[in-house]
């Protein structure tokens, strides 16, 4: 397995991610303060633009670069506040979820045909 | 800004990515080991459920269950060993792209009309 190029891709992946939760904490944020504001970059955000998180910062530069200046400044906060706890989260919720399908998928086997778990060794472990 | 609830959605969208390059790392084993099984599996995964990798995992476990506990060992290996070096490459990541939004944003307005720096003082620190 490719391990650096996967933790590349993912890296990216979640720095487009954290800039959209930074686009969704500046909405919320404008929509105490500045009504028209919110929806006004609500609807900016909406169109799947988003999904490029350096592509949508560039157009929000050249639109509205206050907007764009606290989005920058939000997601960086986010990165430092948030990331180091993600390892950890993410392990636990993995392993977690491999525990809950492997359970669940045994009773449904349970349930049709208790015959089948014989050829199913790896539940066991 | 609501840090732990940001902190678990975005730990359950990599979750969900893991799910995904943990399928993509299977289909490329398969098409070495057996193309056909493979060919089924990128199909199966292609349809747009992966977007909810626990959706995605019990349906492919009613269809093939060890294409699926394989996949979730291998999402069990990536997680364990590239989650580690994420939070300073995604922070290193955002601070680079940050720095190199400002940069040419700053090159675009100086390109346009010089004068409009003088009332943008964030880029000079």
């Amino acid at each position: 397995m490719d391990y650096p190029h996967i933790a590349r891709q993912t890296s990216r992946v979640l720095s487009s991610y954290l800039t959209y939760q930074a686009v969704r904490v500046v909405v919320a944020q404008l929509s105490q303060t500045d009504p028209p504001l919110a929806i006004w970059l609500n609807g900016f955000s909406v169109t799947g633009k988003i999904q490029d998180g350096e592509r949508y910062l560039e157009e929000l530069l050249r639109e509205r670069q206050e907007l764009a200046l606290r989005v920058m400044t939000v997601r960086e906060h986010l990165a430092e506040n948030i990331l180091d706890v993600l390892p950890e989260m993410v392990q636990a919720e993995i392993h977690q979820a491999n525990t809950q399908q492997r359970k669940h998928h045994l009773e449904r086997l349970t349930q049709v045909a208790p015959s089948e778990l014989a050829s199913w060794p790896e539940l066991e472990s």
